[in-house]
């Protein structure tokens, strides 16, 4: 009598909350500390203290204003402000307008897939990518997503089969760089590449092509990696953000769709986007909230953690006979199993209570991703373990 | 190219939407104090002290455990202290297993809707009703709205068109209580009728069908009034909850949906509802306040100055010659409009600054809606222009 698909959905947990639910019960076993959870993407680095500042110093003004309702796209001060903190970055000169405020990146996702999406339409996936696209584009706005597979190499974009992959049905491609699970960058060749291909698509089929860019982890890049500004070099790029990554407030679901205006159809592309959000119920994103994210515009958590980790992990686990491209952001490393079936070899992992996710979970097969968002003292302690797993390939 | 249902919903503001921005520009040009803005649900009552508290405890714990990724369907213990909280009210034996925590009641309402829907369902909703159900059916579920008429002597329900509007295809029927826009509070004999004629037309068609019991306003009744707790009357009742209204937390999107244990295929409900997070783009409300909430469960706000407007208003008004129902509960009046055309009411109202909701958007002609949701002085300096429009009609 329910609907089974959405049953389903929730029935089936992803691959990634069913190892954290695992990780629970066998820390109940074997104590916490000797439980390697590698699965979920919570970053391990505090807000800044920025953010605590913050809210005290809202939750001293009146509440009335503080908690009321904002305009169904978010206060106008605050996306000015987040606006402004864009224009000083990245040399554009978007106002508030531009911006609509989401529930995080999933809300800002699934509103941009909901208020383009046209019956028949095609949005595709570069392989490897975040498994949730999927249910966005294809339950949440009944659209279909079209896969295109990895670039194995060095995870920038197998352009061969994105071209293959694209039709006169393509609305969009959904990039996601710095990647999860890869954790590489995009180079600003690779999206020069990409804007060229575009363009040349959206010539041959005589429509636009949009390009979503998903970043929450734009800020989140070692040794001085650049990441390339996606609206600077494709007009019609929709950019979904979210504060989650760079400001530690992944719970706290903030984030926004940039639709910039010189994006074609960009009064109608925002406009279904303020549309999407109230036929989703998702009108005001967090008050409070929007607040502390304008307050702390430019500012990250202290990052240096994560590169810690990154080095650690990757120096010792290439030594170890693991093959892997390094990351240059994000928190993941995507080494590839010791053997083909990523599952299998996933599943032996956790005879060492490494919990590790198979790759084929992000459209690559034989790979896993290990999420370093974890203080290093663990990373330390799992390294013997990642060892005695290579030795059962030896 | 982009989907024009979705860039109708957001080009075609709702018409409270509208007249608040009309609102700010009258206000730019006569005062703020000049302009009687009766038209948005914004609880004006400051939340409780405690909410200020709470926030400040949380904000002094560990930033990493506070602002992470909670699990999917809200925090353990928040849910076991929320459905706690529930049992001490309502004598019921909840578990946190039947609350599923969402951002909002209208995430609540998107994420039951899609969990419930299959092809060709009917979900009955009566008039009058909160406009934004039709879209979160029909744009956000893609299931059938189907209205019925409202009971105007009383606003209770009006059973014999309820009946004829059911059919096998019915799904579920939503409710309302305390109203938006009436105001009106479903009596406990108005809610066994309902119970009886469900369990009949159950009977009839084979199958269950679920009443949705939209609840924001369940703390807000005057006089000593009782809401019945709609699940201990009807088994397949599934609740949506927010706190923005109890708790005057409106912009920071905090509520639940409960599926109680008794209701039919209650783990495929829930399992439904987990999927329609999903694939909305929900999992995790707020964390921040998820905690806030579990701390400050049975409090409300001050909620003596809605009463007090209630009684000003509608006192003067039915002494102006203005009909209406006597609310018992929520923020609004809903009078009669005194020609049968509201819209055309509602703009000469505007001639006298005084902007009020007409009733068609709610489903019910001929009434206008006027949110007392106000300082007890703008409703005093609008007495006067209240009277003055009426003697127009004299």
């Amino acid at each position: 009598m329910v609907n089974q698909s959405m049953a389903a959905l929730g029935n089936n947990r992803s691959t990634i909350r069913e190892l954290f639910e695992y990780g629970n019960q066998r820390a109940a076993v074997v104590g916490r500390e000797n439980v390697f959870d590698f699965s979920l993407g919570n970053p391990s680095v505090p807000a800044p203290d920025a953010v605590r500042q913050a809210i005290l110093e809202e939750a001293a003004g009146n509440p009335v204003a503080l908690h009321g309702y904002t305009s169904a796209q978010g206060a106008a001060d605050v996306r000015t402000a987040l606006a402004d903190d864009l224009n000083r970055r990245f040399g554009t000169a978007y106002t508030g307008d531009s911006l609509y405020l989401t529930v995080g990146a999933a809300a800002a996702l699934s509103c941009a897939f909901k208020a383009l999406a046209c019956p028949g339409d095609e949005f595709v996936v570069l392989s490897p990518y975040f498994p949730e696209y999927l249910m966005f584009i294809e339950s949440g706005a009944g659209a279909k997503a079209v896969i295109v597979p990895p670039s194995v190499q060095d995870f920038q974009i197998n352009f061969d089969a994105l071209e293959q992959k694209m039709s006169a049905y393509t609305k969009a491609v959904v990039i996601n760089s710095p990647n999860n699970p890869s954790g590489a960058v995009y180079s600003e060749q690779t999206i020069r590449r990409l804007a060229e291909l575009l363009q040349s698509k959206e010539k041959q089929y005589g429509h636009p092509i949009y390009l979503i860019s998903d970043e929450p982890y734009r800020e989140l890049v070692f040794d001085g990696v650049q990441v390339p500004f996606v609206p600077n070099y494709y007009d019609n790029t929709i950019v979904c953000y979210s504060y989650s990554k760079s400001l530690s407030l992944p719970g706290e679901r903030i984030g926004y769709v940039l639709v910039p205006p010189q994006s074609a159809d960009s009064a109608d592309v925002y406009a279904a986007v303020c549309g999407a959000g109230r036929a989703l119920g998702y009108v005001c994103a967090p008050s409070l909230f929007q607040r502390v994210v304008a307050r702390c515009t430019g500012l990250t958590g202290d990052l240096t953690v994560y590169k810690t980790n990154r080095d650690l992990l990757y120096d010792n686990l290439t030594a170890m006979g693991y093959r892997c491209v390094k990351p240059a952001g994000a928190f993941y490393l995507f080494p590839q199993t010791l053997e083909p079936d990523d599952r299998a070899f996933c599943e032996r992992a956790k005879k060492y209570d490494l919990l590790v996710v198979p790759g084929a979970d992000f459209g690559a097969p034989g790979h896993m991703r290990i999420s370093y968002c974890v203080a290093t003292g663990t990373i330390r302690r799992a390294l013997p373990l990642f060892e005695k797993l290579a030795q059962e390939y030896r």
